[in-house]
């Protein structure tokens, strides 16, 4: 991956030495002429296959949905050439182990499925949060939880900034309802004047008050490498949007409460004030603590599996 | 939110809610008062600080990191000038219910939250997956676990296709396999011819077919208004990477093993291959099952919780 080639420092890097390592130790080296002689094979298979791509390539027509996607914006990653599908590097330097998993029986993995699904399912965006304290190390847990996260060639591109200050709480409040307001009123126009409970209503974020943490999560944009150069970090939001999926479920498994939000146009003001590099960006904003005694959730439902599952 | 004004179906929405049922429910009505009176204040105070901040933008200086983050294209939420930053939507018809919260002792908290760290910091990338046969049972509730992920305004906008058929999953090795060689190649020029050994290393996707289960994950990049229109879903990509955060916590913890990949370029090939609508993009490609008991993993190491976190 051409990150690696340019150099990662002491980053390393996981599948790609796995394979390697196949080649130099599994099965007593078994695999070995197994791959040596697939990858021969494959590689002559490819070459004719690879001229017939690069043909059906130049006749567009043939290809409908590549131009259709090509034109849709929302495809980020067509735009990341350089980076390898399963988000490894190429870097050499790293050791490789045997690995050896934690099995459990067949009974076993259908219970615990299903009571992680029943605890997870219990989770809620929580906006009413009270300002009763909570133990220190259980945030420290929740974040390690987050950390073991994957990323996209193991860059770790995460900073999770905690927040308990209440002053500090306090400008956070004033700088995301400020944005908000103004959000709303260019949204808005002249409806705003009239529509001051539905104003209020996204106004008012007495919880970065409350809180007794506030969690802000910045993705790094881009890293160093030894030339001073930057060194993109591929897929640095899905890494770390990935890593805040595990600190929800952490959250939820330790008894803690919160609401994912993304303040619209604070990340610079945030990142200011919260003093943190040019390469970080502001990627979620979550408040964490214990609902209030009368806290209210609305009355969701959510798809059933048949909605969002497709097996084949 | 804007999305909802114009309309959001079925679609249910969280936080906004539960904000109007605190004034409808919640105290007997105290809190009503109590925010009615701070909306007020809040009116009148950010009126005058609004004009000052319009004042202030108009001299782009005075803010230099706003003017940085706008030259920085990494930064996609400032082009989502209508989402709400709550996840949100202004949907006033859903019913809201008071949350009771479960609430653990101190000591149970620091507990959980450790062994759930444990737990998922044993997860490894693991490229060596066994074609032994997963309970279907446990793939439907790790899916489930996934759908409990919060969304923009709750669009839940993900469709996880689970690939089992042996011919399907080897159509789709195939696909990837002949992208990522193309990848390489044009990356790496004239040297691939020398370099077979990380071709290969990189080229060959054995799990694909050996793996018992594919999880594709697409993100619903837009949905459709009752006037047929396209809805923009809103941070469809942070949305359904979170729910792959919780999909990889799920996995981890009914003992399953996953390599998170996001195959290059081959989201329109293997869209129409799984024939998904026009609206959903591939985001991530897991393939599931057990190691194989010759498994390999880099010896990797994470950062320690000094250099992931930063408390103030």
């Amino acid at each position: 991956m051409g990150e690696c080639r340019r150099g990662k420092g002491q980053q390393k890097t996981e599948g790609h030495l796995a394979q390697k390592s196949c080649e130099l130790v599994a099965d007593g080296g078994r695999r070995v002429c197994t791959r040596r002689i697939a990858g021969m094979k494959m590689l002559i298979k490819k070459t004719n296959r690879e001229k017939e791509k690069l043909d059906t390539r130049s006749k567009s027509i043939s290809r409908p949905w590549v131009d259709e996607d090509l034109r849709d914006g929302t495809d980020h990653h067509l735009e990341e050439e350089e980076v390898d599908e399963e988000w490894q590097g190429l870097d050499e330097n790293v050791a490789h182990v045997p690995f050896v998993a934690e099995r459990y029986s067949e009974a076993e993995m259908i219970k615990r499925s299903r009571s992680f699904y029943e605890l997870l399912n219990k989770r809620r965006s929580v906006r009413f949060l009270s300002d009763e304290p909570v133990p220190r190390e259980v945030i420290d847990n929740v974040i390690r939880t987050a950390g073991t996260s994957p990323s996209g060639a193991h860059t770790e591109p995460w900073t999770f900034v905690v927040v308990q200050d209440p002053d500090l709480k306090h400008k956070i409040r004033e700088i995301v309802e400020e944005e908000e307001e103004i959000n709303y009123k260019k949204r808005m126009g002249d409806r705003w004047v009239n529509d001051l409970k539905r104003l209020r209503t996204n106004w008012i974020k007495e919880y970065l008050d409350t809180a007794p943490y506030l969690i802000l999560i910045f993705k790094q944009v881009y890293g160093r490498l030894p030339n001073g150069k930057k060194k993109t970090h591929y897929y640095n939001e899905i890494s770390v949007s990935i890593a805040c999926g595990m600190l929800l479920a952490a959250l939820q498994n330790a008894g803690l409460y919160t609401v994912t939000t993304t303040p619209l146009n604070c990340g610079p003001q945030l990142r200011a004030l919260l003093q943190r590099p040019a390469n970080e960006k502001l990627l979620l904003l979550l408040p964490v603590g214990y609902p209030k005694k009368d806290a209210t959730v609305p009355a969701l439902t959510r798809k059933p599996l048949e909605d969002i599952m497709v097996v084949m």
